[in-house]
């Protein structure tokens, strides 16, 4: 039921068939030849369409907010939401520059944001607190999950041919710590970082609480739905099932950062095949965004010292995706341009 | 008469107090946040203008190919110049999604291109081959120089607030390997790569070309106008003069790859101050485009393995350059969105 769509490798070998005579040293145009090619094949394509991103935040809060492990209060999740409705926010800014779809999705804020102009599929408000118990029941983790693959037909109908998730959640970065620990193998001192910006104190806090976390089910056999659930967050299932939903419907997923990519780990545990069909946008200033990247077998576009969250990173490389498609559609090649070959 | 105009310091100080209070965690949108405080401080408003390029692609030939430097023919440079013309190139369909304005101008092509509806400002056909005697005279490289200058006066007459010089020139690579090993200090080694795609014996060819050529000023004393002439070529020597034109009217250059960054060196070494009306935008997979970047003490933005030329990787930029001021101008402040601060 999560199985990808199948890449069109025809499609592929044409592009770079084309690439190699368009009017340039061949491979002198680097990663935006393969990103070119890597659109077709996703779309069926020897020369793909023009991108119509969709981008939908996911908001969700954090029971592990109670370990003291954010810089900032969890109300700043239904403020931030606030604000995404209000347009004020980088993502929004971000959305009108791409002329780029827009949903926001409450998946789990705490807060009450029930006459908001968003999408409301509040699973249950803010997930239990990870260090002590199960993030979600078994049952709430499905409904998160499918919550997101909601929202990614959603914005397949609505035309995207490119899906990008955010995030919103105070106290996600720990959730997704814990994720890439469990999904990865990396210790927790490697992937536990500041987050919003928190203090010595309170990143001991996020430490211990994701050491305790994964030390609660270190000898349990856990499948990838599982995992979200013992150590996620309802705004990171969303994320994962909105990734496994665009995979199937055959809409590749730029991956944005630290969260994301906990969420795509978790995905990508679901329904390997979910690989083909993800591009990560940007390497994240976030400690630990490496390794998460290192698991998912993903190499990064940009690396600009973001870690803002809410789609951004990803929403900063759709122009460099974009260039890439029309670059590789409007170049002449050399027989239409009547250009010498190499010498000798 | 070529010194800077200084930056205006206290919009950009200005920019960063409101960078500070934009909803989003301090620093989180990492290189785009001094970006856009970059262009307060060019521009002398805190919430800079949105961004019209302007992009010149200078095009000149080479009488070191005689060494047998590179992979294509000279008539490539002839032919390549009839392809910006007719929109074929990979700078025209940039400049189009871009909607840059676009110039193209022949500064020193050995064929006929007067038919052609570009910018003649044609000082002689090719430079000399600068492995046997001086590439240009001291007036020839005055002339492509000043040919820079009117070029970069145009594109800000006609309302330009950011410089792309692009280059076109088979065998320039063997020239800005010169000008980089002569100002940098850097081994031929370290600087001389495969261009356009030259084969091994061809790489021989060219690092004793430059070589040869650096043997034969070792012992003089060149000013940067000096350097110019002796290992430059015309089109490099013109996208000096752009830059050095365009800092000096208050307009900063985006430096492409390469090529670009020797023309900057030279530049910079004609004017110190040019430096603060640079910005780097890409690391090209040119060998020893690491050591220019370094000599200019710039950091580019991009890694993506470009190496095209034409000022196509600085026109890739562009659109991060565009979102960074966006996100600046856009985004709500805390109290506009009434956000809580950092928790104690």
């Amino acid at each position: 039921m999560n199985s990808s769509k199948p890449l069109d490798l025809s499609a592929r070998d044409a592009a770079r068939a084309r690439q190699a005579v368009l009017t340039k040293p061949p491979g002198s145009l680097g990663q935006l030849e393969e990103l070119a090619c890597r659109f077709a094949a996703w779309q069926g394509r020897a020369c793909p369409e023009e991108l119509r991103p969709a981008i939908t935040v996911f908001a969700g809060d954090h029971g592990v907010t109670a370990e003291g492990v954010s810089a900032f209060p969890s109300a700043v999740t239904t403020e931030m939401v606030r604000n995404f409705s209000n347009g004020g926010a980088a993502i929004c800014v971000l959305a009108r520059a791409l002329d780029a779809r827009l949903e926001v999705v409450d998946v789990g804020v705490a807060g009450d944001v029930s006459a908001l102009p968003i999408v409301h599929a509040k699973v249950r408000p803010g997930s239990q607190n990870l260090a002590r118990q199960s993030a979600m029941s078994p049952a709430e983790a499905e409904a998160a999950l499918e919550a997101g693959r909601a929202a990614a037909r959603r914005a397949v109908e609505a035309g995207a041919n490119l899906l990008i998730a955010g995030d919103m959640g105070i106290g996600n970065t720990t959730a997704s710590a814990a994720l890439i620990c469990r999904l990865s193998g990396a210790a927790p001192e490697q992937a536990v970082g500041r987050g919003t910006g928190i203090d010595d104190a309170g990143l001991a806090n996020k430490l211990r609480a994701v050491k305790t976390a994964l030390a609660r089910v270190a000898w349990e056999n856990l499948s990838g739905q599982d995992t979200l659930a013992e150590l996620g967050g309802l705004e990171i299932a969303a994320m994962a099932g909105f990734y496994l939903e665009g995979a199937r419907l055959g809409v590749p997923s730029l991956v944005d950062g630290f969260i994301a990519s906990a969420a795509a780990l978790c995905a990508q545990s679901i329904e390997p095949s979910l690989h083909d069909w993800l591009l990560a946008s940007h390497r994240s200033a976030e400690t630990g965004h490496d390794l998460a990247l290192e698991a998912l077998r993903l190499r990064p576009l940009l690396d600009l010292g973001m870690r803002l969250g809410e789609g951004s990173g990803a929403a900063v490389c759709v122009p460099l995706l974009r260039l890439a498609v029309q670059l590789h559609n409007g170049m002449a090649t050399f027989e239409q341009a009547g250009i010498s070959g190499k010498s000798a």
